[in-house]
């Protein structure tokens, strides 16, 4: 059960780091949506490895496959099988870890779980796990825009001590994609290439946040009780690697504020429908979208993996040290942003489908 | 599918505020587990209105009747049904919420979603649905200790604030229950009930932070991606109302430190099994509980409904004004521990029933 | 994972035949469809026990209570919580078969699976668990009628060797209850009669068919692979108690037909839509409804419960013999007319939301 | 939600019959398994098209490459891909059905579903789509045979009138494999041949029964209620492409018997467990396994695509006629063998993760 998500668009994620192939099953995407590789294609290009000097040298294309489910430029309401070959694999450089676990990396938890596990690489706990869910989420964020309007920008908000000012109201995609680091305030988007740049060169990493919001969500999604819409994009976002924490609107901030200020005062809008003043719910209450737009925050870690040298034990229990090698990223930020976005719209488009299925009669 | 948690260890709940009664369905719980009810009153009398003058006075007993699925003191591995009555329902103090939205509240967003709402008190959005989970979450956390020795334990670190300091490692129940309002610092709690005392006189409410640590877990629950242990862990959290952030381990200061600072050395422990000698991780490393004690944290917001005047809509759209009615609590924070604890021992309980049925042959 | 059924329009049952109570919670009921007890128990009075000389004598009066889901006779979109106490439960009258194994009885399997069984009646292998089905099924059954014009009808058609005749196409409810054995051949019926009696005479019991056919179901329900109409048809009857057989359509007869004699040929219908010309294929082709009346068949085994003594073993694996007490019906065939409805309305209803979420945008 | 099964032995497939390919998604497979292509490929060649003359002519090597979830030999307890490439696609053969609907396909119920179908071939609906079960079900069944030494043996018992006797508790794979059309009773398997060669040769085609036994499964798989092992039996088999009936032990027949003659007295049997004298209840009692065999029936309808001209109508719902071109087979049943021990397979993997994952403490 470990591969799924989604009740009724839902996918299914399958591949290892270092294995043949890494893809996807998207189960429950109606049909007729028009739908070729470069939909898909986009969103990768904005995950994969190598695309600027901040990220992993692994060169990958991550160019996608489509299997089935789509017929002459449409989708067929059957499943839609995705693939991506993993080319650039070099085992060897992790030929050190076999027999010792990397601090902070899931290679001791892997073994404690299963016994077994693929160490030429992350395995399943790699990163290019996301790879399968950028690519289904490519297909939830077209149907949202198509069907509803519904627009999903997520940047960089935050590295390390750099705080970013940015308009979450308004931030586009181009802006976010015109910085290096997809932070779209461009003086904090400097200090924040300069950190990661220093953090590389001393052989360390950095954490940061990523902010998401979506717009033209409508009123009603969302269910009231296990499955409120905050807690099922809790869930997504928190399954993420490196992810430490999630915020709705006012989150941890709103902790320290009193009932007076906090509540969200009705006003009327539009055709009748209540807008609210402001917005420290993040467009959602009691579960359910209320129109507003909604606005989260996650937070991520620095990269467990760092080229310094650090006390661990091997896999007979015994004290050693470890200097990692192999390619990765000294802040996953930048390429945290898509993988974001992609799980903001497994969400949005999973409850939306829910909604249509159990709506008014 | 709005109101069943859970793959294996499976509960659906049901029941308005004000209707006939609330209650919940416990399917999966393995066979010849010694239950009766007091082992779920007990969990049931710490979440209950009126236990303390922090608390709504509301009169509730909020009496379990346990209607199957135990024989002879004995579960019988099939599905146990609880129920517990509304009984002090006073729907006339709703009347003027009929036609008019409170802010903050489902009361638009239900309406919203479902074309009809139950006005007569907060319906499935109140806090009174939380019944059904902290009796579930009892037989969770007996299932657990008897079967690993696993230990939950929540408690209310911040309330507005006021910080308390609290070595959740060593903190207990009992320490916990002997502040009225669950904060193990007395002189922390001490502050906080004062500072509810003064929301309540000026009609006001306040937010808050509950921590809750478990200790015992043993290595191997959770699955390396989408049903990472946290992830699931956050969904469940923040499923519960007037939730707003979640962290795991470092949570946002995590985002702060760089990996160096950051990532936890392994160290031989006994018996081979290795150990990390911090523990930002919380306890959960690559979506696997790592054998270490979990530490989470969750923001709640204050209490939407204040007894000051504030600007709202009614159902036609048109701007007025509301003072709230009804009774509630100035501060959710003293009850939201056990609905803490019960929603963290019901995702351990499911995760460990699931390494069960996949574990190494 | 025992206790549920349904995708969208989902179920759980509890209840044991000798504990505090049965029920169900239905969730994903859509909101404002009307709803009273009365719709609910009119299903139940035809399933509950005593209400003809020829079911088992048991007294219960099997009143239905709603606990939750229902606001101003409509529903609210939220789980639906129904529940029947046990009245009649004389657990006296299985005192001996405390320690012995009633032959093709869920005794012994229970007990291997379990470890632990309530002894005092079947358990939750007992037809009384059938009541939430019932119960839900009635509510899907109304949904079904009012959004879609769905009428499902079961008959029994076959008792021991007396085969009835009825056309399916046009049998209605009110032809079926005029039947004390629910068979609307009166010739038929008569014979099914006299041979129920005759064998509850002896101490022994009889099996049969009971035909369900559902009139009105729109073209486009079902999916193509695992959850084929027919599949979760097979499903739902198949976890009917005493069921061994599942036909749809042609059933084992088409298994002895040529392609051409078996091939249903399309022909040109009212509005444009295709119909065919025969139905061989039961209203189902490739796994999804045509628009024709579904036609099934579920073969039902004779009552394991008999008078005349059987040869055993005990909980020791010793040799017994065993004559059963306790109150039954030498033929389930009767009251499982509504079961069967009931299941068939609980997979059509649920395969409906589904084809919403999902369909053409 | 078309394409998935399973609750712990999850699979989920996905591909067109003249799409890139087919394939399927294993979750939920316990670590440690030794498992190559080999173990996968023997079943997909029992199933492959053009493997003798009974069978269709298409030529498909079904060759299954393994994308992950193994790792020097073993599973890793993560998903295992499995694709097969579709190669003999000739689409053109199709053209002729682009705008009419083949009687007793799926055709008209596909765009009736989806507004949109893939002509070229069946699509979604063609048997092409069994490779994935066939594939998942290899797995299943080294699982089985590993951890509880179960042999799942299916047979062609019936071809139109050509019915075959065989002992189903000592019937090996390698007598079934001898026939050509997968029969072991020598007489019947000549017969069913002649009658499948002149089938084809008029243009016609037959259906058929197949018949499965599942040997050495312990007692306690199944659960009591709606997973009833014999429901979800009759869930994977009715899932099958043109099956029409399922029977569990007496199936049908039973329905004729009297509960003296049906029941199965219980005899002492070896280490104290209790054996049955007859076998009327399939193995299953309650919906539990009781260590006896399994058996079970599943009927198939003869073969749809026929090259005799039949009536039909086109999209414009005007009457037409066709004959069909195109490759196929003139029964399907030799094939279904390995399709029906696979879903066999694959329920009974499911039920016995499902059964570790709630065992008696």
């Amino acid at each position: 059960m470990s591969s799924h998500l989604g009740q009724i668009f839902r996918i299914s994620t399958y591949g290892e780091s270092h294995g043949g192939a890494v893809g996807v099953v998207v189960d429950g995407c109606p049909p007729r949506l028009a739908l070729e590789a470069a939909d898909v294609q986009r969103d990768l290009d904005r995950r994969r490895p190598g695309q600027s000097r901040l990220t992993t040298p692994r060169q990958e294309d991550d160019e996608v496959e489509i299997l089935s489910g789509v017929f002459e430029g449409q989708t067929l309401g059957t499943p839609i099988g995705m693939m991506v070959r993993n080319r650039d694999a070099r085992p060897s450089a992790y030929e050190d870890m076999r027999d010792v676990y990397r601090p902070s990396h899931a290679d001791y938890t892997t073994e404690a779980k299963y016994g077994i596990r693929n160490w030429q690489g992350g395995g399943r706990a790699s990163a290019r796990e996301t790879i399968g869910r950028v690519a289904a989420g490519a297909i939830a964020r077209k149907l949202l825009a198509q069907a509803l309007g519904v627009e999903v920008v997520g940047f960089v908000s935050q590295v390390h001590e750099v705080d970013a000012k940015v308009d979450a109201e308004t931030v586009s995609l181009e802006q976010v994609e015109a910085s290096l680091v997809r932070c779209p305030d461009a003086a904090a988007s400097d200090q924040m290439i300069e950190r990661i740049d220093a953090a590389r060169e001393r052989g360390d990493s950095l954490g940061g946040v990523v902010t998401c919001v979506a717009r033209g969500v409508p009123p009603g999604l969302g269910e009231p009780v296990f499955h409120k819409l905050e807690a099922d994009l809790a869930h997504g976002l928190l399954s993420l690697p490196a992810s430490k924490g999630f915020e709705i609107g006012s989150g941890f901030a709103g902790a320290r504020m009193t009932g007076i200020e906090h509540n969200d005062p009705f006003v009327p809008g539009e055709g009748g429908r209540p807008r609210t003043a402001s917005n420290h719910s993040g467009g959602i209450q009691g579960g359910i979208s209320n129109g507003e737009a909604i606005h989260l925050r996650v937070a991520f870690k620095p990269t467990a993996t760092i080229t310094q040298e650090q006390d661990t034990v091997n896999r007979d229990g015994e004290a050693t040290r470890l200097a990692a090698r192999g390619r990765h990223d000294p802040c996953v930020l930048p390429r945290a942003v898509p993988m974001v976005e992609a799980m903001v719209c497994l969400v949005l488009v999973d409850h939306w489908l829910r909604q249509r299925a159990t709506d008014v009669l």
